[in-house]
This record gives structure tokens, sequence and C-alpha cells, in this order.
């Protein structure tokens, strides 16, 4: 069951950038709010916001073994993301592998586990978003598998989905519907400038959206 | 029984900004050691220390409609405290948000949940000390009320309470006994001058407080 | 039962410092992955990296006294290690124990509970590992012991073990071992330099470690 | 500030016992979704449901002393409500505390930190809520306050408040409101009592609730 | 995009039963231990054991109503499987909702949520696996979707998969897959039969399983 | 590092069941308030109180090799303690196991992680603490060590110590100070009961104890 899958479709680059630009919330919110991890999963830097092609790994708990296998299927702009087959905290990824990772033009770990060398990390500007931070290391003993699909952090993530990071947290879109995804995203975008002109002008929300009438009709009372 | 109480009293300014000044673990201990929310409640930015007149919101779990009702009741100096009638993590406030709050004087939120577009409110200065960070969004669907007492993360507020949030947390005090909470403060503040003047030359605390006898009674042995 | 262990053996300063220069990560897998505190332990700070000789605390939960009885057993270059006698996440510690700590050489804490005046201290160059952040104060009430062997955040740490923190965490290193720890460190921090230049060369893990005819001979298929 | 209230005013019996019969769910409903603690808040025993009077107490961390002073203010129907001043988990409370209650009346103890003696409890009959159960003990060096408002697991509790247990968790009811809400809460069961037997005769919720409509208006498909 | 598939496969009665004689543990074993929801999610009831087909509900934190478009799609022998779009420990579930999913001959329900009426259920003996028992209800304000796939505490669900449930927690079986993991399952249960066998007549797991061998190849050393 | 110790000291068997008999509260009181575990350690059973010989265990995160190497070193009336060296929550042990350390008359596992086959180990008798009840299974690759010091949920543990078990938790009694400890744990059941007595007949812990004047002292008000 162990398995390497190793051609896998990735979105255009174009489009993953462009869905990195709007954002972690945008973007969830264009795709019918789905595809969001849980709020614990946590950047280890901050003010970074990136996208790219997921490449999947399932991994035995305390075993970062596939990470090695997994790099070298990488390819300019992929995001490694990490699926523990067990709850397990320990550091499966630090500096080295971040260097390895790197040289594949691949700066970026999402990781419902964690990660070790966090100071260096930030330094060398690879990005992580974790559910933890331990300097514990890992054995290499057991097969996992890389670019199948997981459940990561509570969301469904195939290979070659695109993953949306920043402050917020992580953002999974399926990789079929990343254009239509996109689409919506930028009209929010747009209408949000719009709505961002009108609020910081002091217009009020209430009156914007016209909630007035539709509050008292459900018995908003004054006081 | 959704209500919006409009007109809500407020402690001066100057005894607000001298609060805040104190600080959370001041001002913690000159009102008794009460009022301290728990320590889940924590801030998105770092280094602010700030304190204002509480406008209160008691909202449904992933409703942020009141929000909406809230900023229109805000003046400046404000701080708005949400706590939702059931434990919630979605982000009910983003810088849309922010943007209008601002507008009428208004740069903190306490909100036992979550926030999104934290890299934003960081930019724009907009302060929140919060319980989670995510970018899942909220609908607009159920009432809430806006200053009305509420428990937000174990702590009690009433509409005008004074808010004082700082990197350590966040404490209220109670309009009523705002004057006496920061006289008792500020002679703190000055006694700690004093010790610190005293720890700092090489003094102990064992010495300075006099503990070197009550020690020895209570039994502790040194070996 | 309450006793302060005056004269406690410490590691040599040459020691403590150069197994600080080899980080959290690297020291516990030298130490054969053992002394690694709970990944609950985290910073205040970012980007401090130290070493330091254990002054332990026992102490009762919410009763901060024993810590004026530690300071004056510090010398240059220890660390305080606190650990609650029942689970607590109130605030032990701020600037004033900061300020009379560092007049004796001391200038970190690690704590199983909480510290406030959070601000002040990342101002004062204190670095502090904790479990929480907390305004609340403690009392000083009852009687515990300093420079006894005491578990904290899962590690068993005696008075005199070299205590090693940075951004991954917490390591103690046992005062008898840590010759031996720091030979076995250096080593790996010589190999990971070599492996790093390999890795960054675009090497890949996989042969650098001789991995495919293992991953092989478990089954990993490649489709 | 360290105050026992000696004289409190209780709802009358048969309003509490039937408070108690209606349960906390339907309680909670019938007070408008307020007044509920925690989830966390969790019964040591199973099949019990009950109601009572609140005697609150307001205790330090770890510090047991006005448990002792609080019995003594019990009278029959009581049942204790603690709440510590910051976060515990240690065992308050066990079967010697129990036995003097239990002579004045009181049969229950609801209480956000731990208990002990467990299996003694059961056995008595002694009814306990509780987040946490401990072996840890705790001291009788600091005081509190009897009978005084409290915040306990989330919800603001005064004296002579009701507090409805069951194996769901607990509810407090306003004595000001409490005929409102029985009046209320057995309307519900009455309602109740007529929804089950048509549920039960293969009656749909969509037709009962005449829910098909609304459904198609907001948009669901049958696929 | 909400919907209701009113058409589901299901696996055939006789291999869902079996599966559910063969419990939690075997069939997650026999499945390449994969399928198994979080540890989170914990039984209300003790000593049952059941299998079902997996009718699934994706509902928005706090609402409930697609519970009752669900029941109208049940049929014998399936389980309810909900899970909401956002962390919610909130009770969707009571003992009304019970009645009327019995008379469809649907017994249990499995849900990354809270549920009330406990005592009731277990009286009723209709099983619940919940991650929370809270009495805070929910409204009937917003769809979701009826037989769509989902993530339930981690283990990705599709209508019609087979659900296993006993103390131990809870695993999804894939349909496509459940002749499969049956045929495995039951082999380890008459190979754990001969093992129970020889390790009651006290045999040793180390000769049983011809283990000695190799702890010494590995390094194992006995003093 | 990995060692089996085969030759541990254990108490008299005598003292061991009697300090069984005083139970974990009285114990870990009379042990002046050391070696409790951690409130997250909660028994599978109900009403069992156990006490024996620690059999401790050091295993890597999900890997239970070294319980069967453990059972070997097993002896009528000891106790498994296992601590893994790194957080995990799966499931270590079911009732094969349970099958084969029965034989050499032990009955019980103290455990920080999981356990599977709760039901049928509730069956069969025996007893279980853990930290978590999880039906996935861990592997056997990696050694461990049998009969060294452990920390096992907070708690230091040798070999030969005696654990002491029940529905409040788990408390350790060092084998060296096993006869001293039940020597006063004896005076405090014989002290309690006579106490229960007295409270019992109504007389008040106040009086019994004489804490009006002290309370007085401290400034307690009567209002």
């Amino acid at each position: 069951m162990a398995v390497v899958v190793q051609n896998i479709e990735r979105a255009a680059p174009e489009i993953v950038s462009r869905l990195g630009a709007a954002g972690v919330a945008t973007v969830h919110e264009a795709q019918g709010r789905t595809g969001l991890m849980s709020a614990r999963m946590r950047p280890i830097q901050q003010g970074r916001g990136i996208a790219g092609s997921a490449v999947t790994i399932s991994a035995p708990p305390g075993d970062n073994w596939m990470i090695h296998v997994a790099i070298e299927q990488l390819q300019a702009g992929d995001i490694m993301v990490l699926a523990p087959t067990a709850l397990c905290d320990m550091g499966y990824f630090g500096d080295l592998l971040a260097t390895s990772a790197m040289t594949r033009g691949c700066s970026a770990l999402v990781i419902d586990a964690g990660v070790r060398d966090t100071a260096d990390l930030r330094e060398m500007g690879f990005c992580v978003w974790s559910t933890a931070v331990s300097a514990q290391g890992t054995v290499k003993e057991t097969l996992g598998s890389v670019n199948v699909p997981v459940v990561c952090a509570g969301a469904q993530v195939s290979p070659g989905d695109i993953v949306v990071a920043d402050d917020d947290g992580v953002c999974v879109v399926s990789r079929e519907r990343a254009e239509e995804v996109l689409a919506v995203a930028e009209q929010r975008l747009a209408a949000e400038d719009e709505k961002r002109r009108r609020l910081a002008s002091g217009e009020l929300g209430l009156d914007i959206y016209d909630m007035r009438a539709r509050l008292e009709a459900k018995g908003l009372k004054y006081v």
C-alpha cells in the first residue's frame, strides 16, 4: 500500500500565485467555505502569504522517511503537505530537509505535527505551518505514501490541489475548481475594495448592507 | 430578548488612559485580583498596551451580525468585547469591520472566539486579543445583544467597564471602582519603582520583604 | 521536607556555552533523545538560544515564595527551573524578580506555569520558556524547596544539570554526561555541515543516505 | 474583601424541584439559552438529575478553607457552587466534607476544579459535577468568600440562584426568573410529549414542523 | 451547493454486521490502519459495539436542520455521521430526534460535536459517539448537505461507507473494500483466537512471535 | 542504551496491599503530597482500587515491542507502567497482551498513552489507567528499555516503586519509603474515621479544627 505517485497534475502557476495573493480568508469564502484546515494549524513565521501545489505525504507517527522520498518529487512552486496517520507532535522536519527542498524550488511545508530548527527555517525564508514545534526527532523505519489523498488538520488534500497559507491559517483549493474559485475570489476582492472605501469614509455596514429593516423585523430593540 | 443599549456610562478618559499605562498585571493586583480573563485570551500583536471602555456584544456562535450593530454605538476610546453564547473559534472579525470601527475611534477588540485578516489588522494598528485565529467566516442570521452584561473568557464584563489589555492578557475593571483601583494601581507602581531600584542594586527580596524569619518559622532548612 | 540545597555542582562554563551553541535539537539527539521537555513549553521571545546550570525550584501551585529563596542561590550563568507541585498557569514571575535575578548573573527562567510582565522581560533581555502567560499573581504562604530534583514539563531535572533552550523548546542534559553529550553534539554539527553542503548542491537524501535499496526492499512502489 | 453573606434568599422548594424534573436541556431552552456552564463540567456519577439553591464559594486556587465556612451556611436542598479565582484542577473536596454537607441536607457540589474520593462520593449518593478528578489535596491558608456572585465554568451564579444538573451538564437559573422559566419549561415538556408521540408514530420532523417549503426556498436540492 | 443525495449504495447487511462483530480495533488493522476517527470521539454508553451504513450530514456550526432532512433518508441499519463545517460542541441531537430516527431503523449517531438528553438516549438504547456532551441547543437557519463526502473527526466518510463503533472508538470502512476488509478481519480474529489460547497457557509473545533474535540483533541488553 | 533490568527489588506484598487499601488520596497525603500522576491519567473501569510493584517500560511513540519484553519480567502483583518517549495516544495494549500478563499474575497497566479492546479488558478484570483510549495499533520496530526510571504523566517512577491506583487517579510511592508512608497513611485513615464520625453527627469542621479564631484574625467578615 506504500506508493509514490510520480506524475501529478498541477494548476497553472499564474492561477496559483493569484490565489496566494487573494489570501486564505478570501479564498475560503470564494470556495463556498470549504477546505479550511483547523485553527490548530499555525505559522512559525509572521507576515508571509503564499500558495503552491500540494505534494502530499502520508507518514507514520514519528517517522519522516517519506519526506526524503517526497523531496525527489518536488517541482518549483510546490508545497509539501504532511499528514501523520496518528496524532503526533514530534519534529519531522528541520533545516537540512529545508535546504534540500529549496534546491528544488519548494519553500513551504504544511504539517499536522511538529517541526524543529525553527529559528534557522525563519532565517532561510522557508515557511512552515504546523500544529507543533518540537525538537523531538523521528525515525526512518516504516513506509508511507507520497501523492495520495490525505486528511490534514481536518481538510481533505489531493496531490496537485492548491494550498493557500498566510497568518490566518491554511486553505486547500481543489485543482479542478481552481480557476472558478479564483474568479470568485477576485470578484470578492474588488467588492471588498469598494466596501472598504465606503466604510473608511464613515458609512456604516448597517446602511451599506441594508440591515436595519431586517434587524427590526427579527425583533431587535434599541433602548 | 435581543436588545441594544444605546446610552452607557463610561469612565473619564483620563482614568481610562492611566489604567492602561499601569498595565494588566498591576491593575489586576490593584483590584484585589479580580477581573482577569483566562490565559487562553492572547494578543495577535506584540508590545501594545491599551485601555478603553467596553462596548459589549453577546453573539450567537458563528454569527457576527451584532458587530455591525455595535459599531454604530462606538465612541472614541471604546473597546469591543464579544462573548459568543457557545464555544466557537470562527473568524468573526476582519479588516473591513476594523476599518469601520476605526472611523469611530475604536481600535481594539477582545473576543472569546476567532478573528481573521490578522496581518492586515496588525498593519492597520487595530489591536486584537482573541482565543483563536481563523479564516472561517460567519453568517448574519440570528440576533444577539449589544451593551448587556456578558461573561467573556471567564470574566464578567458590564458595558462601560474599563478593559485593560497588553501582552500579559486582559483585565476588566468595574466602572464604579475605576478611580479607587487606579489609585491603588499607581501606589503599587510607585512602590514597585522603589523596589526595582533596590533589587537592581543587588539587595535581595528576602531582606527587602523581611522574609527570613518567617521562612525559618515555617521550617525551611538550609543544607 | 522544605529544604534549600546551597552548594550544588555545576558543569564548566565552557561546556555549558558550547552546548548552548549546539542548540536544543542537536543536543537532544546527542543525548540519545532524552531530556526534552513537552512541546507545551514555549519561549516568550524569539531568536534567543541559551544554556545554563539549573537551579531547581519545587513550588506549591500559586505560590512564588521559593523564587525569592532561589535567587539568593544563583550564580552567574544559572537558569532557574520551576516545577509547581500541581497544575497551575498563574504568573509566578515578573520584571521585579527578573531585575533581582539579573544582578546575580542569571538571565533565564524555565517554568511549567505562567509568567507576567512579558513585554518588560523581553525588553530587559531576560529569557523565559513557560507553559503559560498570565497576569494572575501568586501568594507567599507555603514553603517549597530549592535545588532538589524535580520533574518539569515531563523532564527530570537535577540541580546543576545543563538546561539548553531555544526557539524549538527546552532540553536538559545530565551534568555527569555533559562532556560526552557535547562531544557527540559537536560531531553531529560537523556532520550536518557536510550534509547541508551536499544537500544545498542538489544531491538528494535518498542518495546521500543510500535509502533507495532499503525503500525498495520494504516494498515502496513508484507509479 | 473576604466576606460571608449569611442570609440569602432561596426559591420555593416546589419550584426548585420542578426545575430539576425538567432537566438541564429543557431549562436552558426555557431560559432563552442562557446560564449553561461549559461542556468541560462533567458529572462523576451517571443517571442523576437534581436541582438546588446555590451557595456560592469563591476560593483561591488550591485552597479549600472556604468550603468549611460554606458548610455552616447550608440549608436543606442547597447545592454548593465553587469557582476558584484561577485555573486549578486540584481535589478540593472529598468524602469527609461530603459527610458534613449531608448532615445539613446538601447533597451536591458543582466545582470548576477537581474532587477526590470519587468512589466514596458515588457510594454515599453525594452528586458532583466537576472539571477534574484529582487526589491532589489543598491547603487552608487564604481567605475567599461565601455567597457572593461568581463566574463558574463560564456561567454567572448569584447566591440563591437555582442550579439544575444532570448527565448533560449544569445550568443556572436566575432566582428572580425561576417561576417564569419553570412555566416555559413545563410548556416545552408538554409540547415535547406531543411531538415525541407523533415522531414515534413515524411522522417526520420535516412535516410536523412544516420545513419543506422553507428548505426549498433556501435552495436545498434533492438529487 | 446544499444537496441531498437520495439514493446511495449500501453494503450487504451480512457484511456490515460481521464487520461490527469484528470490532473497531480488528477492522482498523484489517484495513491497513486507515479510517480511524480521532480519540476525541467517545461513546456516551458503555459495552455497545455496532456497525451500519453511513448516512452523512454536513452541517453548519450550531445548526441541526439537516438532521431532520437526513432522517427521511434513513433505512434500517443506517448510522448517521455528522461533521460540522467548523469547530462546535453544541448539542445537535437529543431524544426527540432519536425517537424519529429509531422509527426508520437507525439507532446510532456519530458526531464531531455535542449531543444532549444523554440519559434518555442511553435508556432508549440509541447509541452515540460524540466529541462533546452539551445541553446547548442549535438553530435551524442555514442549509447543509446530506449524503456528500465529509471529514469527521479526522476520517474521510463517504455515504454508504460502513461505520464500525465500539468502546474503543469509531472506524470507517470504504464500501468498495468492505468484503476484502472483512475477510482480513475474520482471518485476524481466527489467528487471534489461536494466539490467545497460547498466551493464556503461559507461552510468551517473545517466543510465539520469534522476537528474541531480532531483539538481540537490534542491541537489547539484559542486565 | 536499550536495556532490560531483570532483577528489581520489590516491597513486601503485605505493605503493597495495605497501601492499596489506603487509596490514592490518602497515600498521596501521607507521602507529603508527592508522586501523583497528572489528572489526565484516567481509569477505563470504575470502582477498582489496587496497588502493585512497578515494572517500568520506556517505549518509543507508537511502538509496543517492549511490552512483550516486559511481560517476561513480571511477577505476581506487578503493575506495568509505560511511559512513551514522546507524546502519543495510540493503542499500545489490548486483550492479547492482557491475557499474557495475567498468566504471570499481573492485572494492571498504567500508561501515558492509549489502550484498546477496552470492553474486553473490563470483562477480563484487567485494570487500566491511561491517558487515551484508541484502536490505533502500534509497530514493533524500535527498542526501548524495561525497568529503568521513567517519568510517567508527570511522576517519576523507578522499578519496584509501589503504584497505587483507584478512581481518583494514580500515585507512586518510593519503595524505600513504603513502610514509612504506609504508617502515616494508616494513621490518617484512623484519624479520618474519628473525624467522619464527628462530622456525621453534625459537628462542623470550623469547630473540630478550631478554625474560627484564625479566620477572624485573617479578616473574614460575616454579613
